[in-house]
């Protein structure tokens, strides 16, 4: 019963150890251990490089096509969290897009206030298409801090006149620094995860004397026209769903193809749970559909691309 | 060219003789004229009938399961339209999900206001669960003022302890009457059939005495609880675009599985026109893909229809 998965995962979630808000060194120990305690199934392969200056780690999954990159960005309020902390829900999303996934080593706050991340992010993308991968061939995928990251990615991108990928897909992404959605007071007793005092934390390390409202901080806030196409996934107990509904409006408002799917009663990247939650199962295939079919550029894409109305 | 499309489309919009906030006999006349100017594909069989004291036009196109319900509200801003008029729209959601489709003539305003069209939806729902179709095989869709119907229909029948269905679809759904959405200003340039001039008067028709902030005048105020998965697609030039934007948010924030497709640069129900507009084609596909998934309960469904967490 999926209703029984649920209340499992939640119970699970809010018995956790890792405190998001709480000692970074602690919470990047616990995180770590927490994304790690499943092992990476065993035809998984993960190879550690770069991309430029950038560390990366390269996952593959069997007939993963090599030229075909799904640019990660990992979690964890851009003061928790690694490349290789991603691998896991990397790998998922590899397997069922048929395509290698790169995770990014951005710099990590408070050591690397903004916009260290963003700037590691544009520089990943950039060294890939040095490579010779083709913007139509790379499409971003991020999850919480990391969703949010992609899309100030693409914002920077942009503006740096960089081809645009094919389509980000971001999950539960945190786009509102100044975390002032109207869910992070009303769903706060539903979200197992996140705290606004947590969040509000790692915000202060992430901003450092940058403000809340920076567009690249806070990509909600960005001019978001010119974007590929976004698919925004979240779950309805979770303080950050307005961050994922905001987004979704403001890429509209935009002139930008998105899509928002919201599954009820699911926690803050609930995608990471496959395992035990049929819910993550489906979100994942259709975040992999979405990817797919917007690898190639249709002519309407292209067309987006190289003209406004 | 999609582009070309567009342009084409927001053209011939434009030189419409429609005027939506006109006089009602002449807006009747001028709308029936534009929806039939392109005869049905011949192998599409309508035939008018009743669902209970509610007319019907029924619509089935080669293959379509009689046994499985598209129960179809038409557009119009509850004064003008008919159940026959949206044939042709009924009939290609139909075809693509193999399903009979049941356009619902409910009564109009500003002869008949607010809640007679609530009403006569709630009727037709409930006498097509009477002749033994089960809501798990019932699908609501609506475009424009027959997407707000679906939804504020969706809220009545929950209330009134009905079964509900497998899911709905709504188009472009007109459903704040108050005509408050940023969008109602900010993309009135943009939008080549609707003005909030017009929206006002046909909203003043259809409240008569009561006011826009009626729940089920304005579904995006309503209590959306326990509703189906809902699915709700817009373009990104019209004056409706938050009133999709904020069902879906509304939605989100009540725990119901929703999806919000957004396409840019494109009209007013554009699934009108999938003869000329790949985006329309592309919109109608994933109607129907989201509805043949959602017309046997899952177990999430199912739990999610019978308690809450």
């Amino acid at each position: 019963m999926s209703g029984q998965q649920r209340r499992d995962l939640d119970e699970m979630l809010r018995h956790a150890p890792l405190d998001v808000g709480g000692d970074v060194s602690e919470a990047r120990a616990v995180f770590h251990e927490m994304m790690t305690s499943i092992p990476l199934p065993p035809d998984v392969t993960t190879t550690p490089g770069h991309l430029g200056r950038i560390p990366v780690v390269t996952v593959d999954t069997p007939g993963s096509d090599p030229d075909r990159v799904l640019l990660y960005f990992h979690g964890g309020a851009y003061a928790i969290g690694s490349a290789a902390d991603a691998a896991g829900l990397a790998a998922d999303v590899s397997r069922r897009c048929g395509a290698r996934a790169v995770c990014v080593e951005y710099r990590l706050a408070p050591e690397h206030p903004f916009p260290a991340a963003v700037d590691d992010a544009v520089a990943a993308y950039r060294a890939l298409l040095d490579q010779g991968i083709p913007g139509e061939r790379i499409a971003f995928v991020g999850e919480s801090a990391g969703g949010g990251l992609a899309v100030a990615a693409l914002v920077a991108a942009r503006d740096a006149g960089l081809p645009r990928p094919a389509s980000a897909a971001v999950f539960s992404p945190w786009t509102d620094l100044t975390v002032s959605g109207a869910s992070a007071a009303g769903k706060a007793r539903l979200d197992p995860s996140l705290t606004p005092e947590a969040l509000r934390t790692r915000a202060r390390d992430y901003l450092g004397s940058s403000a809340g409202t920076e567009p690249l901080a806070s990509p909600v806030l960005a001019d978001l026209t010119g974007l590929p196409p976004l698919l925004v996934q979240v779950g309805s107990h979770e303080i950050l769903l307005d961050d994922a509904v905001r987004l979704a409006a403001r890429a509209a408002e935009h002139d930008v193809r998105v899509e928002l799917q919201v599954w009820p009663r699911v926690p803050h990247v609930f995608q990471s749970f496959a395992v035990m939650l049929d819910e993550a199962d489906e979100a994942l295939n259709s975040a992999a559909a979405f990817t797919r079919t917007h690898w190639n550029p249709t002519k309407d894409s292209a067309d987006s691309a190289a003209a406004a109305p």
